[in-house]
């Protein structure tokens, strides 16, 4: 264990083999688990300068501005970190829906006896 | 896009290439974000099957019950899924701090000005 990154008060973000760190976001106000993404170094140092969540894309292979295309941004009202910092908690107030879906989560399914259900 | 994946109601968890897909926990009860972890498929299946949260420990490259020495195991009250299928969203009653740092939250620290703040 590595204490100092446990109980320290420096942020030291552990990103992994691909140079990504998990992000959860959470609706600020409702508490509602809106989506999942990852981010790089400069995508966090972009999420914490604008107060607006940066990812980097994994399928585009680029960093990611949520909303950039959609306006659906998200604003930044709290960001947190893990105890071992290799994951990331966003609390934000949606402009829009945060699922390219339409749905306002991306978590519209839910798992039942091995089936999904959806809950939109 | 994967049309079925986002929109079906088959559960087709799409595993990387290390065969995990990312779980996050939140309090059923309060929504407070617990702990982010992953899953294998055979931790996947004894989640269902017990209704208890199952991980896969990257560290200890086994499967992992948790609680299974802390005693705080984690009860799934309802499982979701994202669009994509490669997150899962597990609502759970924890039956005790879910951090290994005997926190009740992994995520007890907060980012304010490239600092941590230490919100326990």
């Amino acid at each position: 264990m590595d204490q100092d990154r446990e109980n320290g008060t420096a942020l030291q973000p552990k990103f992994d083999a691909a140079g990504l760190i998990t992000g959860v976001v959470t609706d600020a106000a409702t508490g509602e688990l809106l989506m999942v993404a990852h981010l790089d170094a400069e995508a966090l140092e972009r999420t914490i300068a604008t107060g607006e969540a940066h990812f980097w894309s994994r399928s585009r292979g680029s960093l990611w501005k949520k909303g950039e295309t959609s306006g659906n941004i998200l604003r930044v009202v709290e960001l947190r970190i893990d105890c071992d910092q290799d994951a990331l908690w966003i609390r934000a107030t949606p402009a829009g829906p945060a699922c390219h879906t339409g749905a306002r989560s991306c978590f519209y399914r839910r798992v039942e006896d091995g089936k999904l259900v959806d809950e939109r």
